[in-house]
């Protein structure tokens, strides 16, 4: 598994294990440690997760795992997100959904992911979306204080244009490591609206979610899903590879060096997910996927 | 009221007296003398005005009162405008609607509103429209010598996005001090297009313009109109205030430091809009307002 | 004719002659050489090429005219493009329309154009389009090998946006010298997007392509063709001039210093586009002609 440097202390895995679905998934913490175990072994070292993921539960279900096996923590690199409040019977004060990105929401936020994950930090926090309300030196504020605690070794964004990017970005001293981005074959807003374009002029790796679409590549039968996924059901053909393998390919050609974020409970399907790294995608083939989904060649 | 300090010599107040309808207003010099007697009261010393206002009669007729007593000049800021050519009686050369940036305009028209205004400088000289034929060079010479003679003691712009702000800023040896937008609950397009990110980067209020959308939340009959006022009229009774303090709060509430100019010839509306610096609206309201416009949360 | 100062050591002339049709044009070697005398003499010295104008023909026909009259070549500036892949009887090995800007491609490419061309070097050399697999440091790698080989004197590109062109330029050690962008009379992409806002930023002027919009502006039949139309055949009677004449100086009249390329294999022609230069265009026209095309003046 390739691994891609985020500062000089930190590398991630080139795919990242997204966690958001994990209260569906039925594993218990002895599950989640053999999980975390088999990922070891592909090489997949980040886990990606959030406070508001499983409705508030998917931090403290997979924390039971590190308490299980402590030993773990040091071999995984963690991400975790703030900012947005949902309506939750676990969080009753809640009134409405919205989004929170004031320095006392940061910091007792990342304080609950610590407890909830059963560890000391978080290598990376992540603000969920952009907040129309941010004000970014109170960001900068809270970013500082739990940097300076030990509690968060490195910041980023989720969603974030590229105005809202360098709005936060000049409030702080370090540089945001990281942009998570929804980018697929089915998702090319990111090459239109410039965060790809400053994600590569900063050198900064985005991180991609919903890699796959949330499962529209397989099942959606609009014009464009299905012409992308005629066009992934040929080409599977050619490189002898399944249709998801090739839509990572697609991602890992890119020269952003975008990490996508796999979701899925079946160990099969990440280890297959492992396999789009080996798939050698012609240029032809990148546009002709590029086309599919309506991208243009001028 | 509170003051925004937008250089180290100048301090605009929170809400800023817009005069583009006071040919309107059946108010005589002695009138405006007393009107701004009753703004200084209540801490309103910021008044805005722009060449073409009133069909170029505003600002002469607000100069009388400046005549009529000097004193009140020292107490308050005047910004005005210019760039914007109208087919007028009073100016009989102008053939058609048109921008007109060039040096000369400039400064021939700065010159003109300081005679109008009966003052010796103006505080504020804004570019009224990003012109698509603007020379960034020959606006920074027109701005280096009104400033060199003492006529204009800060410049900025209004309506520009932020690739114009950023051109004509990359011209200047000091910075632009405010890009005045169409801000409202009902007019969110500065959250989008960049210009409210840049100017929270750059540290730099924003003054909005038709700040209660020009009336449009009282009568407007879109469903956005509707949405919105039905939104405001359910929090007025909550906050037990009028539904234009609210659209105002909602305003101050961002944290771009947005000064709202209120323009309105009725006394008691002033001081009903400086009531909207006590709404202490909460998050959960403002978003609420944001999602009526259409405004999302994802 | 007017030069504009590209670089220290480059100027090119303010209309540019675009020989991408010059296939159907029926000009032997000895017609293109008296061709390049005739534009010397009007005083057009920058000559517009891609390796893919005219099926990958135009290149090596206008080179047979160097060959024949070397002593031109130091007297004119020679561009050209690189980055984009036809299907062809000329590239049996291209399967399907592609970008390709690897450093392979670029370098062969343009070792390819200047055999072509019959020279030693070229002036400049463009990136033909933004490829959305544009690894900005591989082209950084290509632009400085062709550059200290003497191959290549300036690099810039064409149809980049400003953040395609910022972040291709954040890896380069000099300044890309143009953006070649789609200005016309009936295109004004480029005055909302930001490029040419950019352009002007950076002081560098851009080259227009379809800058008498391929044609249209003489026969389609859309509403704003017919409105723009309508208004250059007014303005030809006042300024007794063509209406190409007059699109051109629409072009010239923006302060960006926009260099209009001209493609017609009619001398006559292009002596008529060399008039443009001389029409005293008054913004009240120019207005009229931003409004004849949806272009707003609020």
């Amino acid at each position: 598994m390739q691994h891609i440097e985020m500062t000089d202390e930190l590398s991630f895995s080139r795919l990242v294990y997204g966690w958001w679905r994990l209260m569906d998934w039925n594993l218990d913490a002895n599950a989640i440690v053999r999980r975390l175990e088999d990922c070891l072994t592909l090489g997949i070292t980040t886990h990606d997760h959030a406070d508001i993921y499983g409705d508030y539960q998917c931090e403290a279900h997979f924390g039971q795992a590190l308490k299980l096996q402590p030993s773990l923590r040091a071999q995984i690199q963690l991400v975790t997100k703030c900012g947005i409040q949902l309506v939750s019977e676990h969080r009753p004060n809640y009134q409405r959904k919205n989004y929170d990105t004031r320095y006392q929401h940061i910091v007792a936020s990342a304080e609950q992911s610590l407890k909830n994950l059963c560890t000391d930090y978080v290598d990376v926090l992540l603000i969920h979306r952009p907040d129309p309300l941010l004000n970014a030196d109170e960001v900068a504020r809270a970013f500082g204080d739990l940097h300076a605690a030990g509690k968060v070794r490195a910041f980023g964004v989720s969603n974030f244009n590229a105005d809202q990017y360098a709005q936060l970005q000049s409030r702080l001293s370090t540089p945001l490591i990281t942009n998570q981005l929804e980018i697929s074959v089915l998702h090319h807003h990111s090459f239109h609206d410039g965060s790809l374009d400053q994600a590569q002029t900063l050198r900064r790796p985005p991180m991609a979610w919903s890699a796959l679409a949330g499962g529209r590549l397989f099942n959606a039968e609009d014009e464009r899903a299905r012409s992308v996924r005629d066009c992934l059901q040929q080409l599977a053909l050619k490189y002898d590879c399944s249709i998801d393998q090739l839509a990572l390919a697609w991602l890992l050609k890119h020269p952003a060096h975008i990490m996508p974020i796999v979701g899925s409970g079946s160990l099969a399907r990440i280890q297959s997910a492992c396999g789009s790294l080996d798939v050698e995608m012609s240029r032809d083939d990148w546009y002709t996927l590029w086309e599919a989904n309506g991208g243009e060649l001028p």
